[in-house]
Order: structure tokens, then sequence, then C-alpha cells
């Protein structure tokens, strides 16, 4: 069960407003690797746990804290957008430069949402749950968080990089420092369940199952060898099973596929004739 | 420029057909983890490359045999599909247990693609490219692969579990052994980039902008200090910056937030009178 | 049945030209309140209605009259979109003024729909039909259809402040004129059902079924007691049955949850060994 | 900024696993009605609300309850998911009855989540943004809360049909009883805004600019006037501006549409001649 | 404007019940080439017509069809629900074959949708408006229309059939001879504009300006020449321009590219350091 | 199985950086008729292909050359993306100017892709996998192929229009080309079929179970009888079964539709009293 404080977790406010950063800003309320997208990962992942209790704790903790910075968010690109030029039809209509500003303004904050943050991503598409992952196995999710939190952090990095505004630099700088920790985070976790099962997911597949000849080749199918001198095509295999080997010339192994012609029922086949049975009887079924 | 020779990567032929398991397959062929999205992940990240000529020839090499996966189960699932009780419908009349195992098809097996595999997941959901990433950042999408590995082939041992067709487990033992090489591949990748930048990703934001006292602070939002015995609360931090650290009742730093209303054009304040200037105007002109 | 004549409703003629109004426009066609929404929503709840006649009557009026709507709608936005600068690729190469001021139309426009409406919203996203309701419970729908003329009356007359444009002016109240006949409609068919029912969906449930203790209770699940002073709080409840009731500190009713570890066909537990029974016999299966 | 505590709002336990309802119970969880679409609609509402603070502490109550609901339908679906069978390919293989249930299940369940609940709708498609509404305009977003509410409740109700499961039937009554609440809640909170600013959304629109004549004329367009008996087609209009009005034979108001053709740049005019200017300059440029 | 009248295009009743065949049926009403995309197809093309009066008569004389046809088609899907077992829960418990026929039921058919049509496809995937086409180009747009009407027919004549109810099939063979004429329709006006300004779309670009030399070659990218036998690969070609010509061995016109590195505000180089200008002065801003 | 060649197909450098036009460059990548959408399509239409050889063939040599397309398109977008200001922040604030050309970029080129191609079309909408069309019938197939074509030719021809840079403008010319040699293949491998069994798609539905009687007429729904004159309504019909008519007042087949009220567990009937049996039953259960 959940409770709800008044304080944000930061401060997040900007100097001036930005319609324009406004819209951008969106990418990590609303976007593919947004706090939403973490936020409803991270519970997720806490509330269908099966594991010891300690991860399942530990993801709600975290997940908890991403709705905190849900928040943060929406209240920074509210004030954001107080400055969007609503009543310069005029204005614009004798001067193009402010016309061209304005085509900048993600439409829907000045139409549908009312000067509010959005759930959308910097281009107005809508979040959606397919962005967040939850298998189950704690160190596949554990890959997809510490992969979310790269992502993320980086965003928000470029995201700084696109304002002045002291005050969103403030609150980026907040959240850029708790990515920090998140990356930390996921990585401890991970060494933690590497240390006990390997490094490979799932690894409780019987490794006889496996074709064993391709487990540790790398094929070379881009004409060119400069990735024979990758750490990825030499060496031991990180999973400790094997030495990783340059293939130049990968073969196929399967033979050329022949398919079955389709069906009468399909109505796929080439020059194919009427052949449904009876049609009469079916007219006078 | 891309070629095809007309051998597959593997033998992909099941014993019997299987229209129930054919819709299940066809979450590692269009699902977010399936061979279209990796092989488009891989492409993007190479196409858009602008490191060292080593890794965009790797990503192309690994994203071109992925295409060829694709073609493995395409012709795999066209072959599940030969057995879809197409012409059973009076027998389906008279019989409920057949009608209930048509029911379990995906219909668009039997109407939209004619018996041969969509480019789709296991509830029919049609692939996305927001499930491919490519961030420009080597080290972020390295991570973002070794997530997809993990996902994929955890599905794949996953789906191994529900066939005992032997010739469906042949194609998915070779496909789990690549998915064994690409873990391996992505964690060889990722621990080169990581001796050279380190673990945060990206490694280039100024350790001053950040704030640093909460950087390595895991902190508690949710009841009950299970999560403090984990590695990601204790000890050095991955990055090497600093001690991790548990914080057992966080305090928020931010005020109460309060927005200001919103104005006139926007005709969302409570209790407004019309105000749009001079509406006998608006008429007239 | 259906028929077509070739007046629209209204005129929908602009004075001048003006491809970033063109865009925004979008919103009332293909947006979730749009024409075409409400128009399927209508058309849907009339086809499918299984009550009194003078509701499938009055749902098939109305939805006929939205696809008038999107007559007027798209044949506004194609002449808006008249004066789309295209050959003016050399000026703009020289004026960053017209370069700007091309960026803010929406470029699909331009490349995909030939200067004609799109069906779809201001940021170009396609319309939807999970947008379109029809759950057959008519207090439920014209609930749903209140809300949609609600929002659609806000975002209409939000668009008239983005315009001086007379002749969009006068086309938009033409429209925002439905709609205040269409929030009477749905208002008046609301009172005449809740009359008959009451106001609770469904209202046909047995009211012991129903957890009584907490269902006419306000949870403050949110510090701070400013909710307390609502008339959601206080005084006799709107469904007749008892008396909202303020619960300053609600209380879990539930347990810790704790979920059985997941089965080893799922390969999700952490440090499990592998248990595929007779791995061998697979392989020679 | 939100906690959390361990226990969930109430006990979310079946009597027995059952899988099939497990996909059917996804519904509102991840659908368009869910938890999860009502739990961020009125998070939203409350992040951006720029009213009073009685408003914003509401939003925030309900919205945070909305998570604990989520939680509690996540810990439903993962033990409804308990008895998926699994592990009984060879028994399905031998007996259809088996397999055809087996059918039923979503099979994402069984590969991608991992026995957990998924944030998806019962049809296994993804949960989006769109769904949630937040314009800023308070009566507006009250009724579409009481749409959800509503919409939710049946959809609850329906469901509570078709399980008879006690476990399952005793956390729905629970759930069945806090929508009745919120329907009420919403009911109540719209009433004292309709009180202080009428019934129209928005208020704030000066009635002159609206097309008069028409605003309160129910219009006949599906032949057959069986829609004239209903509360919308007679006596005076919920808006108290005027009477409803029942037109039998609507007249259009508008001309019979002409476009101008498209300019040259668009390629799209019927018998067209090349016509870009100076080719060979183009080629040499 | 548009009208309605009570009666159907034509009668549309089953003999019996069929939920599981509902859910099919789906697929021609809310799918990728259903009716509702045709009906919004055609109604687009002709609301933003450009083009001479007959084609934008004939394109509305078409869509305002098809919108009769959504209006079968949810009849009829409405009719084949009412055979949904809502009410044997107990006896499914009891007997596995009843759980099991049900699961093989659209849920929303039964949770959302009250047993009426819904806006989807047979997966229950929304309709979304990518599908519709409409460039403003003749004859690319009746190409489209083509395309419509023959995936349409064969998905209707597939589901013809799947079903022995001699009611479904006297509306199916209603609606399969429309699609007969449809399809000739669309012959006969392309054969029209094929006659006026050739074959190729758009036909208005200037011929100097292509490429020539490659403008009819077929070029062999799949190892083995099976594909120079057919009528694309020799020959006039049916632009009437030149002759088709097979390319054995295709070459590469292209170097291998190489990209600029990203700019230091990307964070996207290996190996970068931090560059922020004055990051100190960044904080005291 | 898939092999790569460093080079391009053809080369594809601005002279100019364009990030304006990046984004919508955008839309022949990753759009509906994008390369993406192409390549898939042809590919799996050759995965699944189960008709002669040479179709297979022909199939995968152009899906194969669509994949070069796509390299060459995300090479051209990323140089375009190079001159993207991403330092002029400070720049930015003081010159209008610089911000409204900002608004123009698509965000997530800037935030999200690192300066690199997107899967996404030029309002930055994902590819999915509902564009890509594979019915197993080749006619039908064929025709979505010319359709693509045409389509996909015209808006490459449009986006020429739109920039005067002459590299982008050589490379659009090659792809133009070969744009030119896809429909000149579609339309003479569609004249190959046809020729074998006729026009309609599918060729083997019997004639008699079609409504022979509205076969071949062209009804006017929409009022006024320009259409009359064009081919689709006189003359012989294209597939040679009759001669086209026109029926200027088409009348109604059907009866009024009418359903039977849902039954009592739908919960939608208007009035409907509480029926659940056994209440306490059911609560003691």
């Amino acid at each position: 069960m959940f409770f709800h404080v008044k304080q944000t977790q930061y401060k997040c406010s900007p100097v001036m407003p930005d319609p324009l950063y406004a819209k951008k800003l969106q990418e990590v309320l609303g976007g593919q690797y947004g706090e939403m997208s973490v936020m409803m990962q991270y519970l997720f992942q806490g509330f269908n746990s099966r594991a010891e209790k300690k991860y399942k704790d530990m993801l709600l903790d975290i997940g908890t804290e991403e709705i905190s910075h849900v928040e943060m968010l929406c209240t920074m690109i509210s004030q954001l957008l107080d400055g969007a030029p609503l009543d310069q039809q005029e204005e614009a209509a004798k001067d193009p430069l402010i016309e061209a500003a304005l085509g900048g303004i993600n439409p829907q904050h000045l139409i549908v949402s009312g000067l509010g943050a959005a759930p959308t991503d910097s281009t107005g598409y809508p979040l959606n749950s397919r962005y967040m992952v939850s298998s189950g196995n704690l160190l596949a999710d554990f890959r997809a968080n510490l992969n979310a939190e790269s992502q993320g952090r980086l965003q928000v990095v470029r995201l700084y990089e696109q304002t002045t505004d002291p005050g969103v630099r403030d609150m980026l700088s907040f959240m850029i420092a708790r990515d920090t920790m998140h990356q930390n985070q996921w990585l401890a976790a991970i060494a933690e369940i590497e240390q006990q099962e390997g490094v490979l997911v799932p690894s409780s597949f019987h490794v006889e199952l496996e074709d064993q000849a391709i487990a540790h080749q790398f094929m070379n199918y881009s004409e060119g060898e400069e990735s024979s001198s990758g750490s990825w095509a030499n060496g031991p295999s990180p999973d400790g099973r094997g030495n990783l080997e340059y293939v130049a010339n990968p073969k196929a192994y399967g033979p050329e596929p022949s398919l079955r012609p389709a069906p009468d029922a399909m109505h796929s086949r080439l020059g194919m004739k009427p052949t449904l049975s009876n049609p009469k009887g079916c007219l006078e079924a």
C-alpha cells in the first residue's frame, strides 16, 4: 500500500518558462526510458517477485522513488509551459518569428493538457507498457534495469547540455546523481547474482542440450575482418565454459527450405481452380 | 550492401505440425526481444556507428546473422501451421473438442497471413520500432544488447520446455547456443569499454555537476529494511567513487509545489468568466 | 444504410491558408476526442444497441451527424494547407526565418497526404479505436459520451483562441454550438436513466455482495487534510445509500503478500540448477 | 513524494489457481479503464493541478490509492498463474483436452512475464497513456473520472460473474465497493463545480460567439423519429439557456465544397506534365 | 453531409450464435483491410479530393457504402455473441471442455463491449488510422484501393470457408460480390488513368533526373538465378521506356561509409573526457 | 542466410548538414511505405512463400536489396544531423531565430538516437509491422507491393522537391530509379499472374456462391450522378464476367435490425434489478 507526502523529493522550478524545452523534457518523463517506464518496471518486478524478500523490498524501494520522480518532472514541465504564447495570435499573424517559435511547441500542451505535463515522449508519442520489462528472472531483469538507467542517464545528461536554465539544471543534476546511484545499484546486484549462478541467463539450461560447437564462435557475416580484433572474438569466454573463436567464413548448416503448397481453403495457390465442395449444397444450407 | 544465399543458417523443420505452438513461437520472432527486434537494433547501431571501425564491423556481423534467424523462424512457423484444421468446420460443429482446439490458434494465421509467419508476437501484437535501441553511446547500447540477449535466451529456453517436438527442439538448441555466444560477446565488449572509461554511462559528465551527496545512497521508501542487506546498500560503489550507503528514512529535499493558475485562453480556471476580448469584434472580423 | 449529400453541414473555408494551424486543427479531427472518435463511438453504440428503439435511433442520429463533421474538418484542413511553402526551398536556404516556419508544419502533410487532412492528431499520432467506448450499458456509455463532448468542446474553444481567421472561427463557432447541444443531450439522457435506476453503474449488482464498510469512505492517502473539506468527504452520498465519511488515517486490510517460487520450467529461480528431466532423452527424441 | 508499506490494501489470494481467469483479470489491471490507467490519470491531474489545494490533495489521495490497487491485482494474477500447466506437454500431446485448455492462456504469461502479471489488457494489448485524461479543466476531468469509474465498475462486476472462486470474489467485492465510493466521489465533486459555473464545459466561452440558432437543436439524421420522444429532444435544456428542439428534417447550411488543385510540387495532379524548373541545373548543382 | 436509413444494405443474421466465429469475423470489421479501414480510406480520399468532380463523387459513393458494411458486420457479430456461455462458470469448473471452449472467445467481448462488436481485429488489436491511405495522387490511391479490396476479398473468402452457418455465408456471399464489384471498379479506374498518363506513379517526375542506367534492371541479390525466368527480368518494360534487364552479379555503386564522431554534447564518444565548459559557472548560474 | 559487404549500394552523403531535412527524410526510412516496411514485406513474402521457386527467389532478391536501402538512408540521415545546433543554447537564448529553428528538429535525434537515424517516420512515430503485408496469395501480395512502390516513389519525389542539396538529390534520384524498376517489376509480375488466373483475387471462389446480381453494379450513395460517367460504371467489367451497371437509386436489401437484450450477467439492461442467484451463498462460498 502507498502513501504520499506533499513535499517533492527535490525542488523542481525553472528560473524562466520555456515551452520548447518542456517538449524536450517530456522524453525523460514519458519516453521509452523515462521515469514512468522505470517506475512501472520496478513496481511490476516487485509486485510479481517470487524471490527472497530483500529483492522484493529493494525493488519496491526504488519503484516508489521513481513515482516521486514522475511528480518532479510533471511539476517542472507545467512551470516551463507557463510561458506558452497563447494570446499572441495577433502578434504572430504579424510577426513570422513568433509564429515560427510557436511551431516548435508540442501542440497538445496547448490544446489537450492545458499547459500540463503529458504522459508522452518528446515527439508526443504515448507511453506504452511494452517498454516495461518483468520476466521473473532476477539476473535478466537487473540487466534490463541497468540498461534502462544507462539509457536514461545518457538522455538526462544530453538534456542538461540543451538548457542553460539554472533551475532546470539543478533538478537535472539531482536526477543524474540518482541515476548514478541506480546504475551502481544494479551493477552491485548483478555482481551478487552472477557470483552465485554465473553470467548466462538463464543459468539453469542443460549445457548438453545446447549446440556446443557454435556456442562460443563469433561469425563474420560482414565482409572484412576488423571485428576479429575485439575482445569478443578471442580469449576465454566470459561464461568460463570455453574460448571465443573467430569464424572468418561461416557456413550454412541448414538446407534450402521448401514449403508445402497451401491447402485449398486458403485460396492462395497460383492457378488454383474453385474447389469448395458441393457449392450448391452450401447455398441451400 | 547485402546478399542472400539459399541455405538457412540451421535446419528448421518440425517433425509434426502444431499450430498452437506456432502461435507461441511468434514471440521470439516478432516480440519485444524477438529476432526482428535485435536484427534491427544491431543493424541500426551499425549503420549509425560513429566509433572505431571494429565496432561497426562487429555490429553488422551480428545484425546480419539475425536476419538469418528471422528467416529460420519464419520457415519453422510456416511448417508448424501446415496442420491447421481449416476444413474441419463440419467436424468442429459436431465435436466441441475440435472447436475448442481451434480457439487457441492465432486467427490471423488462418485469415491474414495464409498459414505463414506473421511479424507479430505471441498475442498477435505487431512488432514496433520502439523496441530497438540505438543511442550512439557504445556502453549504453551494449548493455541494451546484453539485456536483449538475456531476455531473449530466457524466452527461447521457456519455449524449449513447452514443446516435445525434436525438430523444433533441435533448432531451438541451435538458437540457444547462439544466444550463449551473443551474451558472451556483449559481456566481453562491455568489459573492454568499462576498462577504458569506467562503469557509468555516460562517463563524460562532470562529477562536480552532480549532486554528490545523494549519488551513492540507497533510499528506503518501502517500510521494512530487508533491502539493507543487499550488496547495493553497503561497501564500495561499483563506480569506484565512494561507498554505498543505506538511508533508512529518506527525507524530502523539495518544497510542496504550487502552480500558477492557467491563463484565460486555456479556459481551465474554476469559476472563470468569459474573457475573450472584444467578442463582437471577433464575430465581425 | 447510409446516404451522402454534396453540401456540407456548415461552411468550412478559411480566409487565409495557415499550414501551422492545419497541424493544430488535426487534434479535433483525429485526436482522442476528435470527430472521428465520437463518430465511431456513437455509431458502434448504435449498431450494437440492445435497448429500446429510441436510444438506437438517437445514437445513429448523432453518429451520422459526426460523419458530417469529419467532412467539414477535412475540407477546412485541406484549404489551410494550400499555403504550404513547398517551393520555397531556395528561399528557405537563404532565409532562416522561412526555414524555421517550415519546421512547424506536420511533415506528413507535405510528404504523405499531399496537402490533405490526415486521420491523425496534432502530433501526427494516428487515431486508434481504443478511443471509442461502447460497453452495452447505456448509463456508462452516456457518461463516456458526456466526457467526450466536454473534452472535445474544451479543445475546440482552445483552438478558437489560437486563430484569428474569421472563416475558421465561423466554422468553430458552429461546432462549439453543436457541442453545446451534445452536452445538453447527454446530460438530459443521463438524467432520464438515473431517475429510473439510480446513479451507480451498474445498478444491478447486489448491494450485499459489496464490502459495505468501505463503500462510502474517502481515504486520505496523501498527507495533509485539505481534501476533507470537499463535498466528496461529507454529507449524504449521491447514491442515496449512506453518508460520505472521511478516513484520515486509512489502514491496510490485507497482509504482506508472499508468492510461491516459480516452477522449474520457468527458469526464473535464483541459484537454480538445470532440471530438465532426461536431457539426453530429449536429444534423442 | 511517496512511501510504501508492505501490507496490501486488501487481501488478494485466490482459493485455486486459474490461468484462464488470470488472462481475463488483466483487463482491469492494464486495460483502458484498468487500475493502471486511473492511477496515472489521477496522479497526472494532481501533479498538474493549478486549482485550489483541496482538489490537488483529493486527486493525489485517490491516485495514491490506485497504486495500491495495481499492487493487489498483480499479486492476485501471479497466484492465479501458479496453476499454469507448464510441464504437461507430454500429457497435452496425448490429451487434446489439455492442449485445448492451454490454448486459452495468454502465451506471454508463460514465455515473457514468467507467471507474473503483465501491464496489458485481457487480449495482451499493452497499456498506453492515451487512455489517461488530464486537461487542466476540473469539470471536464471529473467527468472523465466518473466515466472511468463507471466503465471500470461495470467491468469488475462482469468479471465477478465470470468466476466462482471465493478468494477472487472477495477481493473483487472490495474493489467494487471502492468503485462505488469513487463514483460517489466524482458525482459529488461534479455537483459542487456545476453549482458554481453551470453544466457546460468550458463555461467561460462567450455565448454570443456561438451559433445560438443550433445550440439546442436535436437533428434527426437517421430516418424515423423514434428519437423525438427522448428527454434530449424536448423541454428546457439542462444548461438553462433555452429549450431543446427536435429538427425532423435538418438542412445543410454549407455549400458543396470544391478544393483547389494541388501545386506542382505535390505531383498529384491528373495528367500533369513534368515541371521541375531547370532539371539539368538540378543535376549540375 | 450524411443520412441514415434504418434498413441494412443486406440481411445479417446467423442461424446460430457462435462466439468463437465472432472473434474471427472481427478481422474484416476492424482489421488492416476491414470495412472500417476502407470506409475511412475512401471517405478521406473523397473529402480531400482536388481532382475532377466525378472522382470525388465516386469516392464518396463507395465510402458511404462501406459505412453500411460496418453496420452489417456489427449487427452480425452482436448476434453471433448471443451464445457466449456467460453463466456456465460452475459447469466450466466441472467440465474442462466448456472451460477450454471459453478460452477461445475474445475476452473483451465478455468484459468490455458487453456482447457487442468491437472496433478491433481478430486478435483484439485496435484499428488505427495508419491503415488508411490518402496521398492526393489518384493513381497511387486507386492502387492502394485495389490492394485493399484484394486482401479484403481474400480474407472474406477464407472466413467463408471457416463457417458452415448459412446465415453467415449468405451475408458473406453478398460482401464477396460487392468486393468483386469493387475490384472491378478500381481496375477500371486505374486503366482509365494509366491510359492518360502512363503506369508510373508519379508520372510527372523528369525522366532525366532519374538514374536511367538502373531504372530497368532486375538485380539478383539472392544467390541462384531462378528469378531470371520471370516476366520482370526480360522483355519490354511495362512503362514503355526500355527493356527489363537481369543483372546476375550486381555491384556496389557507393563507397564504404564513414561517419564523423559525435560532438561532445552528445556524450557518445568512446573514452571521452568531461568537457562541459566552465562547469563551476554552470553550478553558480 | 545473409551476408554484408562494406560498400553501400549507392553513395549517400549530403553536401551540407540539414537536421530539419533529416526529420523529413525519416518518412521514407521508417514510415508506412518506407524502406524498412518494404524490406520486411518482401522478406516475409519470400520466407513464407509456398509457390514456384522463381517467385521466392525474386522476392528475396528485392527484399535483400531493400536492406541495402535502409543502410543508405541511415547513413544519409546521420550525416544530415551533423549540423544540429547542440551547443547553441546560449545563442538560442538570445536569438529567437535560432531557438525557432531548433524547434523544427525531431527532439529524439538530439536526445535519444544521438544524431543517428531512428526507425521512425517523419513525425517520430515508430515503424510497426502492421504495415507489412504477406497473405500467401501472390496476386494479392504483388498488388500490395505495387501499391507500396507507388506510394513510396511519390513520397521520394516529393522529398526531392523539398531539398536543393545536390548530394541528397543524387541519392534520391538513384532511389527513384530503383522505384521505377520496382513498379515495373510488380506490373510485369501482376500481368503474368492475371493472364493465368484472371484479375479477381482470389480467383478460386465459386462464382455461383457469390450474389451475382450485385457483383457488377456501381451503387450511387452520394447524391448527384457525376460518378456515372466514369469507366467504372459502364461497359464490360474488367473481370470479363459481365457488364458494369450504374444503379442511381440503390435500395436496401436487408431489414431493420433488432438485437436481443443482453443476458443478466452483462449488467447492461436498462432498469434491470440485481439477479445474481443466491448472493448470500456467494458470500459464504
